[in-house]
């Protein structure tokens, strides 16, 4: 585990509920915080990111660490002959993402992007409903995930800064939303986007709303703010729901997945037991180290993580120009 | 009464369940359609639209006539001195809007425009805790209203059209989603839109998805379909949300309002018992009563209606064009 944040303890609890998953060691520049997660999870900590490389022990890495890290650190840990796990978004620009997806397509290493969403029971079911064609012809999607970090952000973040959460909210949190979009539609072909700064001190936007087409046609709306609320039990906006000709199916993650047939009674709930925790987010780990241990691509690596990060980047361009935006024109250069 | 499909049925019967309003006569071109709706509401009939107009009985004349009829039918109406209520929208295109807007001014009569949606429990409740403030400084507000009507439409119908429908179920249904994020968020700067036709045979797209930039800064996004199905009890999706820095306000026609407060225990159901069957019609018909009465404008009349339609001409442009286009562009021309 590289990185030693907040998340990553949220990370390393997953891996340690898992029998295919071993934490064997840690790394973080900061001494306290090595020795603080070290002994929170038995596992041994090193004093340099060389280290964790260098340990035989060692199978993969797992990088938590600020988006533009990711590119140097993945490619330094293929050189080493590591697989790489990266949080998302794989990196924050298309060069980066393109220079990881060769060095480890080169040294023979599997690259993972988080994607744990996706793993969601939810998801998945929302995934097996459109594969049956439960919902008849597909009309529309739309998703919105909304949550209060902007307001957590302070100069000493990397969060805080354009070149590390480039974007704001859109790579930080919506990137989920639009991985699953991706899972459940394909893939997409233009967008439009507007961006805009309500609250926050920091340089990075609050606010994110986009229309997007995908490549079947589908069309679609987005909208991610960064300055909205949480209650208590840590419960924000996360939605994604789709219009079919023949049922809608409405996913939110607190509230769970509803679904709209024509000429039912009326709109129902899909009685379905989402993971406890965060078993999403094993499973999302154990695609890893299956993908590790079978020798195949994982369900979301190099050429799905830059697809995503191209739709990003492609909203970030039509915010700035004005103009709708392919995401083949950003993937082409 | 002046058009007698389905819907000037709820009109009428809200009509009679007014203290405020009484149906005098109807007209529409079926002798057998005026026989059977005078019957049904104990009302008189005519054999012309003129005969309504020359009727001493008749201050008010409702049209609930194809769209693109409004802005004729409106200036007959004016020239003999009669108060107008049309159904949305207010007219098909910006010049027929104010021609109708310009004639109702110069012969001093009262030109409302259909808002109903507004007029609901759920969107007065909104409106206030929008203004005193509740939600905190405002992020994004995101609209839906989809439902199966695409399907219904025969080339007998008027709103097979593009002349009669344009943009489909945008100026059909959605317009009453665009009105209400007028009346919470006040007047839209720009919209980008994209349109798709996945099912029907009609002349009308089946989908419409979009970001508004309110005058405010505000961003928005709205989505709308007209292939996707309705219950038995007849509910489909209609939504808004609106997302600020103290609170999130959720209003799903079916569902209630719901509101998630910064560090609450959790979204909570806000107790608000909606106008039974069509209250928030009779309401808005009261409205346009009174402003014939106090001679004062009423909520939502001619420059209300024109700013709801220069929205969706706007939308309607940028999805033509693939741009943003700004709401004054298709004001000033």
């Amino acid at each position: 585990m590289v990185g030693l944040g907040r998340w990553s303890y949220t990370i390393a609890e997953a891996i340690q509920s898992s029998p295919l998953l071993r934490l064997v060691t840690c790394f973080t520049r900061t001494p306290a915080k090595r020795e603080e997660f070290s002994q929170k999870f038995g596992c041994g900590q090193e004093e340099s990111y060389e280290a964790v490389l260098r340990n035989p022990a060692v199978e993969a890495v797992v990088l938590v660490t600020p988006n533009n890290t990711h590119a140097e650190q993945a490619m330094q840990a293929a050189a080493h002959g590591k697989h790489i796990r990266v949080d998302k978004p794989v990196a924050t620009t298309i060069a980066d993402a393109r220079s990881m997806i060769s060095a480890c397509e080169k040294a023979g290493v599997v690259l993972s992007v988080a994607a744990p969403y996706r793993f969601t029971r939810g998801m998945r079911f929302f995934r097996k409903m459109v594969d049956e064609g439960a919902l008849g012809v597909l009309a529309m999607a739309e998703a919105n995930y909304s949550n209060d970090r902007g307001y957590f952000y302070t100069p000493k973040d990397w969060q805080w800064y354009n070149s590390g959460s480039p974007g704001g909210p859109l790579i930080q949190v919506a990137v989920h939303q639009i991985d699953s979009l991706y899972y459940l539609f394909g893939p997409v072909r233009r967008v439009s986007a507007r961006f805009s700064k309500v609250m926050t001190k920091s340089e990075i936007p609050d606010v994110c709303v986009l229309w997007l087409e995908f490549e079947s046609g589908l069309l679609g709306t987005l909208g991610t703010s960064f300055v909205s609320p949480t209650t208590k039990k840590g419960r924000f906006t996360l939605f994604l729901n789709a219009y079919g000709s023949e049922a809608n199916l409405y996913h939110d993650r607190w509230d769970g997945l509803f679904v709209l047939r024509r000429g039912a009674d009326n709109k129902e709930r899909v009685p379905l037991e989402e993971y406890a925790g965060s078993g999403h987010i094993q499973a999302n780990l154990e695609d890893f180290a299956r993908a590790v241990r079978e020798g195949r691509p994982p369900e979301v690596g190099g050429p799905e993580g830059l697809h995503v990060l191209a739709i990003i980047r492609a909203a970030m361009r039509s915010a700035e120009t004005g103009q709708p935006v392919d995401v083949a024109e950003v993937l082409a250069e």
